[in-house]
């Protein structure tokens, strides 16, 4: 049977859960005590209804028990955040996780048996300080303390050469995964293939590695 | 010499940007009008300064042109968002990022200049969103709307399978990268490794094709 999520809260959080749960295909029931909310969402949601989930009945009626996973995005309304997650452990949900706008609201959603907290604002914050400490760095995954998977912009002194001519394996230890182009993305560039300034490389390789090549092949000193 | 970044608003956004880019070694100017925030972060960035970036000769006397990069994390302040832009714009900022609160927000940045925008709650909720629908993803990352990177538990049913046998490329149009086994990462398996379960697979591919065969051969049934 296809998993059934709830999400409590469509601010830009919860809204952007719903959205990609629904993107992604699963069955999502969207929640918030705003009407408006509710409107925005009823197209995007499996059900979208209105409702405050700091009421137990309220909860009760909709069932809240037999879902899988709720996600409580309430924020600034600490109070509300708490209550709910308090109501959806008396109730037995399986999977409760929930936004904590600070420390404190943290510790106290981990006391109630809240199963995951999360902090969008201060998680984002790091992943961009990572992405704008190198300009050439777009984005990345860290598979492990050492090694990266990196997106790299390619500039001029790439462009024209052929990933052989390159031969980043061998100097760096570094595989090119994929090659973006614009909109394409190859995902088994072959090894004549061309680089062109501006395309976007997917390496895999050890940290300190992707630093040095960076350094040697993406710094563009014309800056 | 070392680049130098100043970060206006110190709210969860900011301040996580502030204390990341601290953490690795970068000096940064932090800025907030509210007298509390400046004195929080006192001890964490390099500088700290209570001033109402809206107004031109308060930027002009922080020197802040002459910064490499500067982040602009005001958020609920739309108004405050959009005027010191525009002055940092008008002081040719080398690399100017912003927070946004919504699409109409963004498409004023980005026509007065801003280099960058970005929407911390929203790109939380997708990668979120990621996590919780399926148990076997770790971790990911977006090559583009349909391409991802993912990192995939194996469970049983691929345990003892090499990857020729798996085949994931002509069944799934999947390929594995690489293999993370405890604390090893193997960047080049090779097509007769055995797959134990536990292991960690990064996986490259279309959403599509990963959730189909995440659904075939990553969801355990016995929970
Ligand atoms: N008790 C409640 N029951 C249902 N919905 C609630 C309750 N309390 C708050 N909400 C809803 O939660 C949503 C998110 O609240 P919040 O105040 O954090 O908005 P936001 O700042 O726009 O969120 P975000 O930071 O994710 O953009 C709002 O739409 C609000 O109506
Ligand atoms: N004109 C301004 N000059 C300097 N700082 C400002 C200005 N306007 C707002 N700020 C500061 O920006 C910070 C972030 O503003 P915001 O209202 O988004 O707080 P927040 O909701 O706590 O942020 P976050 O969503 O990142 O947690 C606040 O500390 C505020 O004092
Ligand atoms: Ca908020
Ligand atoms: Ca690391
Ligand atoms: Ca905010
Ligand atoms: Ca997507």
């Amino acid at each position: 049977m296809k998993k059934q999520f709830a999400v409590i809260g469509l601010g830009r959080f919860g809204g952007s859960i719903v959205k990609e749960l629904n993107d992604q295909g699963m069955e999502v029931l969207a929640i918030d005590r705003n009407e408006e909310k509710v409107n925005e969402f009823a197209s995007v949601a499996t059900h979208a209804v209105m409702a405050d989930t700091t009421d137990e009945n309220t909860l009760r009626s909709l069932g809240i028990r037999n879902f899988d996973h709720v996600i409580v995005a309430i924020g600034d309304n600490i109070q509300s955040s708490i209550l709910t997650t308090l109501m959806l452990v008396e109730l037995k949900v399986a999977h409760i996780t929930v936004k904590a706008q600070n420390d404190y609201h943290e510790k106290v959603l981990n006391k109630l048996g809240a199963h995951k907290v999360v902090h969008p604002e201060r998680d984002m914050g790091i992943r961009i300080a990572h992405n704008i400490v190198s300009k050439n760095v777009l984005d990345y995954l860290e598979l492990s303390d050492e090694y990266s998977i990196v997106e790299l912009i390619a500039g001029r002194r790439v462009h024209n050469y052929s990933l052989t001519e390159l031969d980043l394996r061998a100097k760096y230890g570094c595989n090119i995964m994929a090659i973006k182009r614009e909109e394409n993305i190859d995902v088994s560039p072959a090894a004549e293939e061309k680089i062109n300034s501006g395309d976007i490389l997917i390496v895999i390789g050890a940290d300190s590695d992707i630093t040095r090549m960076e350094q040697d092949l993406f710094d563009d000193d014309t800056e």
